[in-house]
């Protein structure tokens, strides 16, 4: 049985090769000269097909080579001509290790910095089974209710969590930060308080001065003026539409508000409130006092800090605004079994219907981390959460006594978890001694500091900050002393009832709240499941090394206003990510402050209206945009002070560049800005596009360009190259951070040169510059700070740096091409079953394909959403529906997905096509048949059967459906119908 | 609004407390003393009950306080009258901290020690999706196939991979290590030559010496004489039953053996090959030159070092031994609808069923670690594996070429990945100068190093050696040209296939890779999911917390014989760990060293036997076991050369006194031991342990306490306070390792004093004296080692670690007193429907209980299975089948689960109760009913419905099965079909 001889290594090569197809990663090398690295390289994992798919694939579609695919697709003028300039990609452990070095340099202190942001622990049932749960992670937006239900009721507690805590009746299931959530209160005041024809907007000076910035920027392109004010001065002798309060104070004071909210209501003006949730649960709510709105970050409740962000802001108000509010709303509605269930509610209210006429610019929210918030709620319950904040409260007071007892003038008199602590020339000494401690404080001028505490704070901890104050180590009692002496201090004591409902009260034992946890996940179809082929959405691999640095504590445990010299690893990770990402798109400047797709294209409008206004041309304020744009696009353009001209697309789907060239000319003069796409929102590689942007240059205006189809372009082809001045990227599209289920998403943007210095500043860290200030504003040419945290989402950047770290300039193109071959693939296969609409050059789609579907209206009584919800029988989560194009659905496969998957959705697709046919031909009924049905469920089969077709065509209509497919636990869900109003809030 | 007066602190106590009943911990401070810790403490956390919950359940039974209910149940004469001395329960962050501070005291070096252990890499998919997630470390052992395919498929891949790489058709489902593998081939060699009357069996001395010193352990009490031997010298001049070799040799040699085993053969012994299964990719397999039996580690694979363990060992030999097989085997049966469907198969062989006769002791195996291996193979597929063996072994030629031009002589001439290096007396300087650089190598003796080398070497390690070994610092070629110029230097080359099965060729992708994953985990009830009232099992919370510091590197990346300097963080752990154990317990000393419960029976026995002849009192072998025993004693007594006399048992289950005391003097001359478990392997307390051991210890003997119920102990009574002599503890029961779908266990045991100096030891690692040793095995009066590794599964100590460290005293008591109060509610509030059979005093049971089904058989015909299958439907995981009585179900609800899970729970007792009711009445058919024909999957309700019971009952028997439920994918299984023979692997 053993080899007489030895095979040479020749026959080695092939000797083992076993039956089956293997997979070969086309990098790898042969087998004699086996790689150095020490594992399989990553490249191979994260794209879908092997080589032996890929050649059959290309084979199916005409051409001999990826190459030869992608000169067939890509206009040649903008192919990129050189590699792109990056290291080759790295194997798993090596990036790993090389980011851990980075991490390294971050160093973890104890941050009593406060400003809206608190160390907290994360329960670590939620930390492992949510944040570190591609079941909960890698889902989509739950636009599709029917297998959206698990989330939908964890966004649902957190609506119910927001709204006990705050009085108020109607709260939205988050927003991207405490300062835009303020940004948007005061822009929702403006447009109510419209008719009384007043821009003023009044701040408190005691609110957190990043939330001013944010206000202060969001105000200036809406022509709103903002006055920062002492509420203890001001008279409301000027007209005001709206004002804005903290609670407590920024520097931990606890003021009684009523009077000053009476006052704005006599003068016309709404109240807006931000409030801390953790005090809230001691603290009289701002309904109580007359709030209109309350804003505030839900980070504390179980969100890592993550050096600002990603974390979850709140909105709360009357249910008298709920078609003015900003952001998403879940609703009870019931499913065609008149069973309760929940979906998105008022949409009408957003973007993507309402384009330039929508309440807020906002689409990915921030679901992940609003879960994780809320399920902090439902894990502590109301007695959980009031016991953490008294402890939190009663550490506060035991300082403030010892601090007292060493002379230190206090600058409140009343305060929850924050102190205001007068030091006068002592200010440097103290905060050396603090730092040699590993502590840091906050500085609210030369001789004051503040002390923010918060629920990982220990006696220890307690101790430490006595000794840092006690400079002549004078005689005082032990923390632990002072601590059982403590007394509470609270004069505005709430006295409801909060968090009452079941769901609040019923999971506290680890146990019982795993099985919540899971029984939700089920709930949910994630890619854990199948292929979530949504056009433009861009639902690729979270590869498992991406995510781990997440949960590094050098990333996570970090506070947004650390001082810079404790987070050099961070400044490292921006600067290599940010030049990485210029080298992607060509760009010269990247700020990665944006901490969403929208926020990134309203960010890269005001540096073309900064750049205007620089250039003595303030005056240009019209953005043209396509029709065919995202609903974000005409959103973000009105908040950055523009007026949209819509310019039209021709028979193919691309612009059609005559009316481009005439709109151009008309308002030549005021031209702006050219929202554009690309390849475009219809799936193609549109051959004018260098003409269009000379267009709008020649016209005097900037081409911004949406980066949300960027993953047809890395590697081929750079915005910048080919005419483009700013352009966003979506990192959570294509660099890899998870969908969250709807969020979080991070949109970095790139400027050319000439834009450079417009770029979001910081009052509070200068990102320029690299130092940390303490004064106010400064009066630079950059536009203000968009978002609360000066580098935005900060803690998942690590996730992009390690897709691109370990794909490297040739794995970063071949997803790229593999995006556009499955694309086409999908385009081909179906091609003989469906309408495909728009192709581009040589009948090629770019790396998605919209498939018509408007025939079946008229032929068969079918419309998108028969259509998209027999997909669920089918295991898979619809595409896109009816966007761009109305009646059709949009799929991109990204190049992740296997020829398996693609080919399982292919015959879905088919199968489906034979099912409408069915009904073409009446063959079954036109108003009871298969698709009109769908999706089915288990209980379905319960029922008496009486339709015509059988229960087994229903639910298992392939073999493969019955080894595995994902089961919604409703039918079809109403959207319009509203069992509940959101006021009351309700659960299954 | 706004309150006018601040409350006072009394009415703050009540006024925010929320309708629904709150969670209270008994031991939290009242409001006004909010607790220094800085989060709600984990006792709360881990019961499932809350303080409501706990009066009302106590209410029911009659008692108004826990400590009541304890006096009635637990016999007053064992009560323990002092609380444990233990600190008290820290929070988990504090305990997360702590134990960080203790792992940071181990140093993790790059090990290039072997000896059967590598560094490897853990996929990281693999790593979060299985290791990390409860989904699959929470499943019970799969004795429900019906709700365990999809670990049974893992599991069937695991054996296929085997088979494969060894080429021996039969694989089981893995072993505890290579040694106790190694020892089970022995056995079963001796067991199949029997009939030769030959008792000595041959070891090479390439063998690893930990292997070595195993067998030697398990030859001794079994009177196999060993003999340790040359391959290339011995000339079979003396008969043997059995040879062992290790391939390649443990100093990394590659022999070519097969002309030794053809002598072998010829001689009547059979051959059995430690084989190392990476190496198998690239050299003849074990099959090929006539192995009877491989056997071996599977830890490379993916599975971290940890210390020494987890790891899976592997066991293959051929077909015509299956019934000889030890260990846990899957195969291929077919369920009600003839559908393919996976089981465990030939049970018959094992001991809960042959007892005395079985082929093993072995119990819980290593599920859960040999699932991360077949799914690293899985991932990678045999080409990755042969790619990634290739490399290594490029690493090695490398090497050998560098230190050959440093002028080392290597030791062999042909090597797969560990080189043997002659050092002569710069052996001193080189280890220096190695450990300067974090490098542990082997030393083989005074002047002979070896080197193996892994997946994680990188040219920079490469170079880093050849530095070490360049002492004169001489002009030598860069690591990296030596790679480069590297050619295959293997003699005995593989040329057959293997892993064709397209399981191992389509997974590649992490996307698909990580689907695969969601689908099995999809098809097995967890802990995630329900409670899993495995009665004697124990499956209490696997708390997060508890499981964070496994992956922790300081932990998980520690080779078993790295120097002790480097390991004090585990030094530590070991010591605090055996401390609280002993504490709680009451004895004097504990080893760690038992890696399953089972190994801690046999361990225990062999202490006791050691113990005897200490004494001169070699003769006593006779070991008492009541019939009521776990299957496990008697096996285990049998391996520790132990003769089994069964002790009578009386009507209410405890064992019969007066027979005890008449066997024990029948045989008092030759009793060695008693085995007896507490509470009772029938869930009671029995009154009269004290006097049982009291007559075991008059006649000479020792008194041997099974743990496996210490879950009803802790903190109430001490096994060392009532007379027993040893106590093996069930880490992974009593302790909350979680099962892991099958294992990992942990098993240490504590014993007296005067047993003290007999405990395991080790020839590598004197695990008293704390010094390391290369010398041979030590004439002490200790057994030697018992496994493979000094600490056995040391790296999932830290979660028995923390449980204890975050209960504290208070806490493991309350966790008891739970325990016994769920199961006693059980037992109540199933008493008027079903007969419960055994109790204790005041008609109480211990911490589970007994439901009697036999009169079904009688008035329905209605056996366990129908009643366990029919519980499926309910969404439960059966409870244990007719053991400890034939025709029961035993139920352990344990101190984690809720009242309302336990509400639950007996509503589908009762609700059952009435089907049969319905049966007995003659209702319903007894052939065809809802009984019968569980469990119920999706499928039937697709069938035409011809059944006597409508599709809802069927399925959702109850609402809160329409919420959420656990769905079999197949129906009742055959459990003695047998499709395709275990030779053919073959996948559903």
């Amino acid at each position: 049985m053993q080899p007489q001889s030895t095979p040479s290594l020749a026959t080695l090569n092939q000797s083992t090769v076993p039956a089956a197809q293997p997979r070969q990663n086309s990098t790898q090398p042969s087998v004699t000269a086996a790689p150095p690295q020490p594992t399989s390289d990553f490249i191979a994992r994260h794209l879908g097909p092997n080589q032996a798919d890929i050649k059959q694939m290309l084979a199916m579609l005409g051409y001999d080579s990826l190459d030869a695919l992608m000169t067939a697709a890509v206009p040649v003028g903008i192919r990129l001509q050189e590699p792109l300039q990056l290291d080759p990609g790295l194997n798993e452990q090596a990036a790993l290790a090389k980011l851990k070095a980075i991490a390294k340099q971050n160093k973890v202190y104890r941050s009593f910095i406060g400003l809206g942001y608190y160390n907290c622990v994360t329960p670590a049932v939620i930390q492992r089974n949510v944040l570190e749960n591609p079941g909960w992670y890698t889902q989509y937006t739950p636009y599709q209710p029917e297998i959206a239900q698990g989330r939908l009721e964890a966004l649902l507690n957190f609506q119910t969590m927001v709204s006990d805590l705050t009085g108020l009746p109607l709260a939205n299931a988050s927003l991207l930060d405490e300062g835009t959530a303020a940004a948007e209160a005061m822009s929702m005041a403006y447009g109510l308080q419209k008719k009384h024809k007043n821009n003023t907007f009044w701040v408190s000076a005691a609110c957190h001065p990043q939330t001013i910035e944010v206000i202060q920027t969001r105000a200036l392109p809406l022509g709103i003026e903002v006055i920062v004010g002492d509420h203890e001065a001001f008279e409301f002798d000027q007209p005001v539409f709206g004002v804005l309060l903290q609670y407590p104070a920024s520097d931990g004071a606890v003021y009684d508000y009523s009077r000053f909210v009476q006052q704005a209501h006599d003068s016309g003006a709404l109240a807006i409130v931000a409030a801390d949730l953790l005090s809230l649960t001691l603290l009289t709510p701002p309904a109580e006092f007359g709030a209109d709105v309350a804003i505030g970050n839900t980070q504390r409740f179980g969100v890592p800090l993550g050096y600002g962000g990603p974390h979850a802001a709140y909105f709360a108000t009357h249910t008298d605004y709920a078609r003015k509010l900003p952001g998403r709303l879940v609703g009870l509605s019931k499913d065609a079994c008149d069973q309760p269930a929940l979906r998105l509610a008022l949409q009408t209210r957003e973007q993507h219907i309402r384009r330039d006429a929508a309440t807020s610019n906002i689409c990915t929210a921030q679901v992940l981390l609003a879960i994780m918030a809320s399920m902090y709620a439902v894990y502590h319950g109301p007695q959980g959460l009031k016991q953490i904040a008294l402890r939190v409260h009663r550490l506060t007071v035991a300082l403030a006594q010892g601090l007292e007892k060493l002379g230190y003038a206090l600058g409140q008199a009343s305060y929850f978890d924050t102190l205001r602590v007068e030091v006068g020339p002592a200010q440097p000494e103290l905060i050396e001694r603090a730092i040699a401690r590993q502590i840091n404080l906050r500085m609210l001028d030369a001789q004051t500091l503040s002390i923010a505490l918060d629920e990982t704070v220990t006696l220890a901890d307690l101790q430490d900050l006595l000794d840092v104050f006690n400079l002549s180590a004078v005689e005082l009692p032990r923390a632990a002393e002072l601590y059982a002496q403590a007394q509470l201090n609270i004069e505005l004591l709430r006295t409801s009832d909060y968090l009452t409902h079941p769901v609040f009260n019923q999971y506290h034992s680890e146990t019982e709240m795993l099985r919540y946890l899971y029984r939700l996940q089920g709930r949910d179809l994630s890619l854990t499941s199948a292929m979530i082929p949504l056009g433009s959405c861009t639902m690729k691999l979270n590869a498992t090394a991406e995510m781990l640095p997440v949960s590094w504590p050098e990333f996570s445990q970090i506070h947004p206003f650390a001082p810079l010299s404790q987070t050099r690893g961070y400044q490292v990770l921006f600067q290599q990510l940010s030049d990485w990402l210029a080298e992607i798109t060509g760009f010269a400047g990247i700020s990665l402050q944006p901490n969403a797709g929208s926020q990134g294209e309203y960010a890269g409008l005001l540096v073309i209206r900064q750049y205007h206004q620089h250039r003595h041309q303030a005056h240009r304020h019209i953005c043209l945009i396509p029709t065919s744009a995202h609903g974000t696009n005409p959103a973000s353009a009105v908040m950055a002070g523009m007026k949209v001209v819509t310019v039209a697309c021709d028979q193919d789907g691309n612009i059609d560049v005559a009316d481009l060239q005439a709109k151009a000319e008309k308002y030549a003069e005021n031209l702006a800005a050219l929202m554009v796409t690309y390849p475009s929102t219809h799936g193609v590689f549109e051959a004018a596009i260098q003409e269009i942007c000379e267009i709008v240059h020649a016209h005097g205006a900037q081409v911004y360009m949406d980066g949300a189809n960027m993953n047809a372009q890395v590697g081929l082809c750079r915005p910048a190259d080919f005419g483009a001045d700013v352009c966003h990227l979506n990192l959570h599209k294509t660099f890899c951070i998870p969908h969250g289920g709807g969020g979080p998403g991070v949109g970095p943007i790139g400027v050319g040169a000439h834009l450079v210095p417009f770029l979001p500043g910081h009052n509070l860290v200068d990102t320029l510059s690299g130092e940390q200030r303490i004064d106010a504003l400064s009066g630079e040419q950059r536009i203000g700070a968009i978002a609360a945290a000066p580098w935005g989402s900060a803690s998942i950047l690590p996730i992009s740096w390690m897709y691109i770290a370990m794909m490297g300039a040739d794995g970063l193109k071949q997803a790229t091409e593999i995006a556009i071959l499955n694309a086409n693939y999908i385009a081909q296969r179906l091609a003989d079953h469906y309408e495909i609409l728009y192709r581009g050059q040589q009948g090629l789609v770019a790396h998605e394909c919209i498939i018509d579907l408007r025939e079946f209206r008229k032929s068969a009584e079918l419309g998108v959403d028969d259509i998209a919800k027999r997909l669920i029988d089918y295991g898979f989560h619809p595409p896109t529906m009816s966007w761009p194009v109305a009646g059709t659905i949009m799929v991109e496969p990204t190049e992740s997905e296997s020829k398996a998957e693609i080919d399982r959705f292919c015959d879905a697709m088919i199968a489906i096509r034979l099912e409408i046919q069915a009904v073409e031909r009446g063959q079954v009924d036109q108003a009871s048949n298969v698709l009109k049905q769908a999706p089915h469920t288990v209980s379905d089969l319960l029922t008496e059967w009486n339709r015509p077709y059988s229960r087994e065509t229903a639910v298992y209509p392939t073999p493969w459906t019955r080894q595995h497919k994902f089961w919604p636990v409703v039918n079809r869900i109403d959207q319009a119908y509203a069992i509940a109003t959101w006021s009351v809030p309700v659960h299954l």
